[in-house]
C-alpha cells in the first residue's frame, strides 16, 4: 500500500524553485500541486511542465484545501510573511534561506516557529550533500576522535549581477551563512566570531561597500577552531571543500568534477576535467535528498524537525543569520564578537 | 505538445530486468506497459510496482497492441527467439548481450536482423558510461592524436555462483566479451586475437575447466594495440579501468566510490571508500542512458540503430562473440588468432 | 679550476647541528673545519665523524682564521652575540630562527647586521623546499594572476617535550614563525594580523598558559588574504601545505611521502603511505638548498643576503618575530592588531 | 673504525658511467679509481672530475692492484670479455645489462660466472627504486596475498638515433629486457612468453624490421599472471609504472614529478607537472641504491650475489635474454613459447 503523494505549493518559480520541481518530480512520495509566482507568466511556464496549477496568490496557493506542505522560494523579503501564513495554515514548510536578512524580523517568527506543531525546515542544501554528510557521520562515529579543527573553502564561479549583489545583504549574510551553517552542522554552538574582508578584484562590490573575499575563524563551546574561506570569484568552477581534524585523523571532501576521466599530455599530468560550475550541478542530488527529508518529516506525525538529526531548522536559520551578523561587525570593528545562539 | 511516451515490453524480470524498470521509470519519455517472465510471481512483483501488467508469455507480450518497444533481459538461450519475435512485430528491440552463446545461432538471426527495419539495439551498457563516453568522444576529437593503445582492466567483486558459471559459456563468452565490446568501441575492427586464461583461485572454476582470469591482447586494423586484463575476483570491489594512449598523450578513467571523502590516519594517507560494488551501482547511470538512447532510436522514424554512432547494434553483439570464440581457442591452443568480422 | 670549498664553523651540534653537518658533507663546496658546542663530547663526536675539529669556544671558532663563514644551531638566547660575534669577524653567517624571542634585542643588532658588509641569512628553511619554491616561482611567474589568497597548513606530528616547550616563547614564536616566514616569502609586506589560539588537546601546554592549536589571518599591504591554520599534534604525520589563489586558478602543495605506493584494500581505495614523519625527512631537500645558498652568497663579492631575491636576511627574521608578538597580542587581546615591518 | 673504501675501477665513460661515477662519488663507501674508455678524452675527462686516473685499456684496468672492484659500463659486446677478466682477476664485477644480445655468448661465460666465488652483479637498476622495491616488500610481506597478477607499463619520452636502435638487439632486447628482469623480480620462474609487436608511429623503427611497441604476456610457474605494455614514445615523459594484485588487495606505483605541486585553472584541475623526462632522473637514487648493494656485496667475504635477495645476478641476466629471445619468437611467429629458464 503506497500512500498518497505529499501535495506540494511551491512559492517562487525562479532558478531555486524550478530545483525544488525537478526534485519533487524525482520522488515518488510527492507531487507538485500549486507553483505560485508574483509573475504570472513564470508561474504558468513551470506548472505546466509539471503537471500543477498556477497562481500568483501566495496565501491562497499556501492554503488551498489540496495543498498537504509549502516550498518557499520566492524572494528574501517574502520569507517571513510566507513562513507565518504557512505555520497558521498547520502546513509543514520548507523555507530557503535566509529567513530575513533583518534578525529583529527573525526574531518576531521565533516564538511561532519553534513552537510549531509541523515541521519548519531551512533550505541548508548542503547538509544533505552525500560528501560532506559522510564526513559529519564519520566524524559523529568517532573516527578522527574529537573534532578539533574543521576548515571549509567556498568560492563562487563569478560574483552575481550587481542587482542581486546590491540586495544580498553583503557578502556574509549572502554566500558566507552557507559556510556558517556548514560549520554548525558540525559544531552547533558557536561562542566567538572572528571576521575579516577583502576587496580583491571587484570595483563594483568596493562601491556597494561589500567585500568580495572573506575569512572567518569561529570557536565553538568546546573550544573547537573552525575556518572558513571565501572568495566571490573561482577561474576553476565552484570551489567547495572541507575538512575535518581530529587527534586520530583527518577527513577531507575535495571538489567533483562530472567525470573522473584524467588526461596526461606534454605539458601537464593527471589533470581532470574543470569543476561543476555551480551549485545547481554540484548540489543537485543535495536538492534531492533535502525533499526527501522534507518529505519524511511532512508524513510523519512529528512537530518541528529536530536539529539534533541534522536536519536544518528554525533555529539553524536563525543562528546563522546571527553569525553572519556576527562577521559584519567583526570585519568592520577588527575585533572578535562573543555570540550567544541560545 | 509532449509526444506520448513509448511504451514498452520488458521480458525478463530477473536483475537486469529491474534494472530496466527503473530506467524507464525515471524516463519521462517512456513508460512500461508490460512485465514479462516465465516465473509468473516475478512477473507480477515488477509490474506492481511500476504500474505495468504482468504476462508469462513472451511472444503475447511482444505482439501486443499497446506495445511500442521490447527489451529482451530474459536468460541467453531466449534472446535470438524474442529478437526474432520483436524483428516480425516490427518492434524496436533491445536485447541483452550476449545474443546466443553459439555464434551459429547468431549468424542465423543476422540477415533478419541487420535488415531490419525497426532499430536493433545490444546491451553494451559501459559504452554509455558518462566516463568511458567522455574518453571515447575526446580521443574521436583528437586530443591525444591518433589512438595507439587502449588498456582495458575489468575484475569483478566475486565469481557468480557455480550454476550460473557452468551455463556462462566460460569466462571470454561471459566476462570479456564486455571487455571486446569496449575495445570495439575506440577501434571497431580487429584483426587478430591472443588469449591467455589462468586458474588464480577458484577451484570451482578449474573443476569446470573455466578459467578464473585472463589477459588478451587484440590487434586492431589499423594496428592498434589493445590489452585487456580479467580476474573473477577484485577485494577492493568492482574494478573497472580504461586507459588510452596515443602520440600526443593519455587519456584514463580511474574507479569510483560512492563519495569523494579521503581519510589520513596513523597508518595510511589520503585513503578513499572502497569502489563501488557492483555493475548494478557502477553503471546505474550508464542502465539509464542506454534505455534513453533506446527510445530516441525507437521514436526516430529510422531503421537499425548505426554502429558508427557508438550505439550497439546487432553486429556489435555478433563482433563481441566472434572475438569471445577466437579468446578461447588462442588461450586453448596458445596461439594467435586471426579474425575477419565482415 | 674548482675553487676551494668554504670553511665553515658550525655553531652547535644538536639535531639540526647535525643537519648542517650533513648538508656540508653533500656540498661539493663546502667543507666542515670547526663543530662547536658547550657539549664538548658532543662537539667532539660530530667532528669526528666529518673529519673537522671539536671546540667548545663558539668566539674562537668563528674567528679562527681557517674558518670563512659560520652556521649558527645553538640555543636561541645565543643566536644574537654569535651573529655579532660572525658580524665583527666580518664572516658570513647563516644563523638559525629564531634571531631572539625578545624583540628589543633584536632590534639592538639590526643596525649592524642590516648594514653588515659580508651576507646575513636566516634559517628559514622552507622557502628552499623545491615544492613551495616551485609554486612561488610560478606565482611570480603571473600563472594565476595577482595573489589573492594563501592558505598555509602547518601541523607537527607531536608536541615536544615539556621542557622545550616552556622555553620556546609560545606556539606563535616557535612554530607559526615558519609559517608567517612562509606568509611573507609570497607576500613580504603584512599589515595587519589576527590570532586565535586553541587549547584542543594538551593539558600540558594550557599549563604552560600556552596554546597548542591556533588559526592566523593576515592582510598584506596589497590586500591579500592569508590563513595558517596550525596544530601541534596530527596522526598522519607532518602536515605541510600550501594553496596560493588568484583570478586565473590555484596551485597547491600537498603533503610527500616515503614512496607513491598506493594501496586498494577491502576497507579503503588509493591509500598512501603515512606522510614523512617531521621536518628533517620532510625538510632534508629544503636545508641542503639553504646550504647551497648560503655558499653561494659567501664566495659572491656581495654584500647583506637580498631579500628581494627570496633568500631570507635579518630583517625576515625581524619581521617573522614581529608577525609572531603580533599574533600573541592578537590571541590574547581578541582583536586585530596592526603592524608596520619598515 | 670507518673502513677503506672499495677502490673502482669504472669502464665506459659514456651517460650510463657517468652515472655510476656520480653514484661513487656520493658514496661514503667507494672511491672511483681508475676510469677507462676507448675514447680517451671521455676517460679524462671523468676522471679529472673525480679526482680518478684514467686509461684506455680496460684489461689493465681491471687488474691493477688498486683496483678493488669493476663496474663495466662499456659497449654491450665488450660485456662479456670483461667480465670475463674481472672474474679471471678475482674481482667483483657489477656489469650493465644485456650481458651480451647474443644467447650462445652468454651461455659461454654462464659456468665461470655463476661458480665464481666473488659476486656478480647485473645493473637491473630498476629493482633498487625505493618505489617498486617497496611493492615488492610488501607482496613479500603477504599484504595482498598470493601474488595473482602483475602489470607492467613502460614507455620511453622517445625512440633513441637510428644508429643506437640499429644495435640494439630490436625492442625486446634492448627495452622489454628491463621489463623482462621486473617481472622476475616479483615472479623468478616464467615459463611461457607471448608477445606482440607493432608499428604505431616510427617509420625508422619499421624500415629496421623492428617494433616500436609491444605487448607482452608472461605465465609463471605458479600460474601468475604478467603484462608488460611498451612504447617507444609518451607524450608527457618517462611512463614507469606497476600494478601487483592478489586476493586481498592491489598495490601500486604510479609516475613520479619533480614536484608535487597541482594546478587548477579555467581548463583542468589538479594537474601535475609533465613527469621526470627520463630514466637518469626518475632512476638517480635506484642507481645510487645498485650501487651501494654492489658496494655490500663486494666487501662482504661472499660469493655471487644471491638472486633470492632480489639483487640480480649473472642468472638473471641470462633469464632476461632468454625471455626477450622467447619474445622475439612469439612475436614473428605469432603462437605462445615454453621458456625453462633453469
Amino acid at each position: 500500500m503506497t500512500p498518497e503523494p505529499l501535495r506540494i505549493a511551491l512559492i517562487g518559480a525562479g532558478r531555486i524553485g524550478q530545483v525544488h520541481a525537478a526534485s519533487i518530480a524525482r520522488s515518488p512520495r510527492a507531487t507538485l500541486q500549486v507553483v505560485c509566482d508574483v509573475f504570472e507568466q513564470s508561474a504558468q511556464d513551470l506548472a505546466a511542465r509539471h503537471g500543477a496549477r498556477a497562481s500568483s496568490e501566495p496565501e491562497a496557493s499556501i492554503e488551498a484545501a489540496d495543498v498537504d506542505a509549502v516550498i518557499v522560494a520566492s524572494s528574501t523579503p517574502t520569507h517571513v510573511d510566507l513562513m507565518r501564513a504557512a505555520l497558521r495554515a498547520g502546513k509543514p514548510v520548507l523555507c530557503e534561506k535566509p529567513i530575513d536578512l533583518d534578525i529583529t524580523r527573525v526574531e518576531g517568527l521565533r516564538g511561532e516557529a519553534e513552537g510549531a506543531a509541523r515541521p519548519v525546515m531551512l533550505g541548508f542544501n548542503r547538509r544533505f550533500d552525500p560528501h560532506f554528510a559522510a564526513v559529519h557521520a564519520r566524524v559523529a562515529a568517532g573516527e578522527i576522535g574529537r573534532l578539533e579543527q574543521l576548515t571549509i573553502t567556498s568560492r563562487d564561479p563569478a560574483p552575481a549581477p550587481r542587482g542581486y549583489l546590491a540586495a544580498s545583504g553583503g557578502i556574509f549574510r549572502d554566500m558566507t551563512i552557507h559556510d556558517l551553517d556548514m560549520a554548525r552542522f558540525f559544531v552547533p554552538d558557536i561562542v566567538e566570531v572572528s571576521a575579516t574582508g577583502y576587496r580583491h578584484f571587484s570595483s563594483e562590490i568596493a562601491e556597494l561597500d561589500d567585500f568580495d573575499a572573506a575569512v572567518v575563524t569561529l570557536t565553538g563551546a568546546g573550544g573547537e577552531s573552525i575556518v572558513i574561506t571565501n572568495s566571490r570569484h573561482s577561474a576553476y568552477g565552484y570551489d567547495q571543500r572541507l575538512e575535518a581534524f581530529g587527534p586520530d585523523g583527518r577527513l577531507a571532501v575535495d571538489n567533483l568534477s562530472d567525470t573522473v576521466v584524467r588526461a596526461w599530455t606534454a605539458t601537464s599530468t593527471a589533470a581532470g576535467e574543470p569543476h561543476q560550475q555551480f551549485f545547481l550541478e554540484r548540489y543537485a542530488e543535495a536538492y534531492y535528498r533535502e525533499l526527501e527529508a522534507f518529505v519524511s518529516a511532512a508524513v510523519a506525525d512529528g512537530a518541528g524537525v529536530a536539529g539534533a538529526t541534522g536536519v536544518p531548522g528554525f533555529a539553524d536559520g536563525r543562528s546563522a543569520l546571527i553569525l553572519a551578523d556576527a562577521c559584519e561587525e567583526s570585519a568592520r570593528k577588527r575585533h572578535a564578537v562573543p555570540v550567544d545562539l541560545r
